[in-house]
């Protein structure tokens, strides 16, 4: 049995330039979370997110203030922007018209048909298409009273704001059905991708801090993609959004699916190393968060054991008593002294990363 | 479909007081980093390891001083412990005589019959289990050369080790097959489990730091666990082994296996939030981390969306503008000011926690 099953077939929708569903790769996204009033605030954070490889940025517009904003944030970034609202009609038509590239609305949160429609026309207008963002935390309160917050109602309101858009002639639309925990959030989109062809933002919702955020969601997202489920995903972790986009690259790569920049390895340590290997492969990890190569880097313990168990690595450092060894494909290349070790590890890494460019033509 | 299928049926062997495999619970464990040879430091740390829930440890056993040592570390500890042996067939046999719980050694690297042999029987004398340890890393010459590093090459091995020690008429193993990736690692253990009913170590080995190495041992142990394959987990992270047993609870509880303390739900906050979620956050988590309840608490950024969002949490905050919101299962119960809002919080909790006690009679 293969790991990741054969991807779900979607319709496709564009945000910005971004394709989403069907052969599209599957694509890292975020939330911001500075005021989006604060356009300097929220433009340095989609900037940065930009670096970490971040291919949609949504933001909170819980005013008209934050409406208008989009029109200056939009200018100074590069990746599509969503608009993220909650009832009135007002400002998502303000989004739009500030160049959002997608809504998040519920069209079942907007009241009136006729607002509805308002929101369905301005859209096509437009040409950008509507997220419905199910949450099982705040369904509609008849479903809920006769579901409960289960997954069954999660795709129960799915299915109804669905039909809501596309009674409106309106298809360009992705959804997501996020719980607290895994087991709902998998169920739902389990159940909802027997019954649209609508592409799926997947995620599991306040999933909590460093420890039980990455848990929970590399658990939730990484099963649902390796069911072939999931078209764009977003970590959600009570921290700096970078973090959000490394741990979702981290779990495309963990799948197979997509990679981005170094893959680092490294051994726990144990009682046979003899030096401060976690000191080590943080200065390491940290030097290579942004770095363009694709090579596998290993950071070992020991030298009895290191350059053998991480022979697949492209290099690698092991760690002996005040010094170590540099090492390609499990072969010793030199011995270091442990002041040098990351030093000339990451010029070893930019060297090679440089030939490698050279001999593929890809240098500019 | 339910997350986590049934659980696959397998001999059972005791480490220690700890059963492992069947029915028992699936256990948490990790290893130490310290040098063995000292004992202060490897006692101080396995000591902080059982505070958060370790319930098995391993200690590296490079020489015979360290072999020594394990008598001294057992007289002050309460969990069983695992002496990790690679070749040296004197230090397994040092290793038990000086009390370990098992030993980690696999029989194909001792070398001749007779020092098996030795080592088979002293384990039977002690009455304690032998662990064997595949790693995609350290497999036989002669298995790699035919099969490469491949989940059938360490599926081969395993069962070469298991047959050495059977054929000595010794039962009382556990098995890990571990790889620096998830595929292989995945598919090691489906192959292998259709094989043999020997029970599982379950890990991702060198999976490294916190964002990848927490993320490939979630999706890599949790994609195990939910098929039913899986009966002592070791979340294998460069980093204070205290944060692997942290993660080896999260990954259980985010599948609904078993749960340890308390549950803490929190928002990735948006540009809705007036507060500093985050710092509150860690707080909580911090001051939570031995709390003995098990209740689901809610950190949430807006007051708006917050605590219905969060109405399954038994108590949580939500942040308004300098102040925000104690709430109880989705019902506000006051304002706080935001500097009161943490110990406010927490000092809830220990009341509930203190009243549910004396309800279910648990109060020592």
């Amino acid at each position: 049995m293969p790991l990741v099953q054969k991807r779900r077939v979607t319709r496709q929708i564009s945000i910005g330039n971004v394709k989403i569903g069907s052969e599209a790769p599957i694509c890292v996204q975020s939330m911001t979370n500075t005021q989006t009033q604060d356009v300097k605030a929220t433009t340095r954070q989609i900037l940065a997110l930009e670096k970490v490889g971040c291919e949609i940025i949504r933001v909170a517009v819980p005013d008209m203030e934050a409406a208008l904003a989009i029109e200056k944030i939009k200018q100074q970034i590069t990746i599509p922007i969503i608009a993220d609202i909650h009832f009135d009609y007002r400002l998502a038509l303000a989004s739009a018209r500030a160049g959002a590239d997608a809504l998040r609305i519920n069209p079942g949160n907007i009241g009136e048909t006729k607002k509805i429609r308002a929101v369905v026309d301005c859209a096509k207008d437009h040409g950008i298409p509507i997220r419905i963002g199910v949450n099982a935390g705040s369904l509609e309160k008849q479903i809920e009273q006769r579901l409960g917050t289960t997954a069954e109602a999660m795709v129960e309101s799915a299915i109804r704001n669905i039909k809501i858009l596309e009674d409106l002639n309106f298809y360009d639309i992705k959804v997501s059905l996020k719980a607290s925990d895994v087991s709902r959030t998998v169920k739902a989109y389990q159940l909802l991708s027997l019954k649209t062809n609508v592409p799926f933002h997947v995620g599991v919702t306040e999933a909590g801090g460093l420890y039980a955020g990455i848990t929970k969601s590399a658990i939730g997202i990484g099963m649902l993609l390796a069911q072939g489920l999931g078209d764009t995903i977003r970590v959600s972790l009570t921290r700096d959004p970078v973090e959000e986009i490394r741990t979702g690259f981290e779990i495309l790569r963990a799948l197979g699916i997509r990679s981005r920049g170094p893959e680092l390895i490294s051994c726990p340590t144990c009682g046979r190393c003899k030096i401060d290997l976690f000191k080590i492969a943080e200065k390491v990890e940290k030097a290579l968060l942004e770095h363009p190569s694709q090579i596998k880097v290993a950071i070992m313990g020991c030298i009895v054991n290191g350059p053998g168990e991480a022979k697949e690595a492209d290099i690698g450092i092991a760690g002996g008593d005040g010094m170590g060894i540099l090492f390609k494909k499990g072969k010793v290349i030199r011995k270091i002294h442990q002041d040098q070790l990351v030093d000339q590890l990451l010029g070893e890494i930019d060297n090679m990363t440089k030939t490698s460019e050279e001999l593929n033509g890809t240098k500019e």
